[in-house]
């Protein structure tokens, strides 16, 4: 009997609404596979918990985390409880950046069911890897007057070996998937410090890939590109922030944001990695039951497929793809169910 | 006779191409608008002037252009003969900044004729209102040698009174629309010194304007509704890089970046304000003769609305979009006429 430990962090908002089915899709992919149980244990860290407790979880919070071998978390955010930047640095990226969860791994993917904004998807899959651990998102900076101004100050820092390891990771999943081909986002006609580094290393990774082909695009066209020709990309490795912006684009082009799912992945193995849908917590629907679900469950199969368990995740996807394309969908979706019929229709095929 | 000097820098790869039809169509505006004449300079600054003189323009290139009222660009950049970043920041960025067009405008909006890549487009009519002056775009920064590793810092630069004109300027924009509706692009969650400090001026800018609608959503999702619900949106306000990905994304919409138009402005018109179609050099397509001239066109018309000529303009437009819909045009739009083509019979149309 394998047991892995896993730690559940509902969040916020429609976070709590769609976990659970997340909870379930993975207790029953246990049972399918057989030999396998999954123990898990809720941990309440929220924008409640900062009004209780002024923090968005314990100072320990970490060490707690670390004795799991997986964090599955639902949103976090209440902008008009805590502001943003401080529920998510407290939370969400403190944990990325402790767990050294270095990638953040974002399939953008034509689905079954669902019907795409765009005129002719054309199939389109692709693989975001995102850099996660450093870059756009940093604490450098601040605020001060000068002159007759008053000036801030963002820094974004890039480590040679922060980039180099994401980058790398992007490469080697390129190299077991059927196309083989890597497109960088990069900006270095703009952002001259940073963004021709990044190309430099871009470079000198690919050339240990002759097999892979590789080239850089400016974020501004790749986003375009997502719109007018996302077939013809394969793996997209990408910065902190350019792989925020593509990934939500992603969702966009898959047909709802509520679909998307995202992996924070250790590659290391020394932390737990931690498995989070693309959406946020959507305060404005939060409580009418109209949450999707699909974007929970289809990142609970990210975190089976994390662990060894490819099968029974595609399985599980299967059966997401069978529910949507039987016209079981929430409104984002432009369907009529609530999250709960969703929720349980995909755990009953999945039983199938 | 009211008479306008305008440089014209046709620049690199297709910029030349379809500079020729922009100037054309100036020139004609002058024509039909009666007591008016474009006095017209071209200079021949560029890549291959790089190549000869080691500079993408003469040491005294910007009081060249100061005695202009406004330049006509094409586009800039050949990486294969000069790293983009050292083209861009010695022609494309150093005239924005000297000249201090702190404002860079970019409609997209649904255009006759031209099949979006959208299913359900619902005519979206946005307008963008790009910082074009500071921001993300620093030469603040660098690398360095730290530990055991390589760092590179790229600071990201805003000032209270840059970031006040630009959402200033887009809420007198919008009270000059019908739906009057400012969206402000943020990141306050994820970059934590800039974007809260934008939204704090964006807050107290807006308190100025209560009869417009106003909205800060965060990058990642208003890439996403670019795509999923364009029609909702009226003035974008964004910094110099989210403004730069939402303008190409946007291209990608309209469903050709070789279509889409921008204008740098200097609102106090203490220097030229310049004018530039979205779309780069595309040296892939150079020489083929089959370049889109409705970007630049498009530019010369948002270069008459400028100086005043609305009326004209409007004609301009009209003969740009009757000729897409009759079927004329480039291969970027699915079609097979020429630059030539396209570009004579929109002049053809424009002289009716
Ligand atoms: C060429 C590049 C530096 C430029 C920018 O990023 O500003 C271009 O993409 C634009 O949008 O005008
Ligand atoms: C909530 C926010 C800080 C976060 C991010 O930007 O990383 C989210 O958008 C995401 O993509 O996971």
């Amino acid at each position: 009997m394998k047991n892995i430990e896993i730690a559940v962090i509902p969040g916020d908002g429609i976070g709590k609404e769609v976990v659970p089915f997340g909870v379930k899709a993975l207790e029953l992919a246990a049972e399918i596979h057989g030999g396998l149980s999954f123990k898990m244990q809720e941990f309440p860290w929220s924008c409640e918990y900062y009004v209780e407790h002024g923090r968005m979880m314990p100072e320990n919070g970490i060490d707690i985390l670390k004795n799991f071998e997986a964090i599955f978390l639902g949103a976090v955010g209440l902008p008009k409880t805590v502001p943003d930047h401080v529920s998510l640095w407290g939370l969400l990226i403190a944990i990325r950046r402790e767990m050294k969860q270095y990638i953040n791994l974002r399939p953008v993917k034509q689905m079954r069911g669902v019907r795409s904004p765009l005129a002719d998807p054309k199939g389109f899959d692709i693989l975001v890897v995102r850099e996660n651990a450093e870059g756009e998102y940093s604490p450098i900076g601040g605020r001060m007057i000068a002159g007759n101004d008053e000036i801030v100050v963002q820094n974004a820092v890039f480590t040679r070996s922060g980039t180099e390891r994401a980058i790398r990771f992007a490469f080697e999943a390129a190299g077991k998937r059927d196309r083989k081909f890597v497109t960088s986002a990069t900006k270095s006609n703009g952002i001259i410090h940073s963004m021709p580094f990044w190309d430099e290393v871009f470079g000198q990774v690919g050339r240990e890939f002759p097999e892979i082909q590789q080239t850089s695009t400016h974020i501004d066209a790749l986003s375009a590109f997502f719109v007018t020709k996302p077939q013809t990309l394969d793996v997209v490795v990408a910065s902190n922030l350019f792989g925020d912006i593509l990934t939500d684009l992603g969702a966009g082009i898959m047909g709802s944001i509520g679909i998307a799912p995202s992996a924070n992945i250790n590659p290391d193995r020394k932390y737990p990695s931690m498995f989070e849908p693309v959406h946020g917590s959507a305060p404005d629907i939060y409580g009418k039951g109209i949450a999707n679900p699909v974007g929970q469950m289809w990142t609970a199969k990210m975190m089976l497929d994390f662990f060894g368990f490819e099968d029974v995740g595609q399985l599980l996807l299967d059966s997401i793809e069978d529910t949507m394309e039987a016209g079981i969908i929430t409104p984002d979706l432009g369907g009529k169910a609530s999250t709960t019929e969703v929720g349980e229709a995909i755990l009953t095929k999945f039983k199938e």
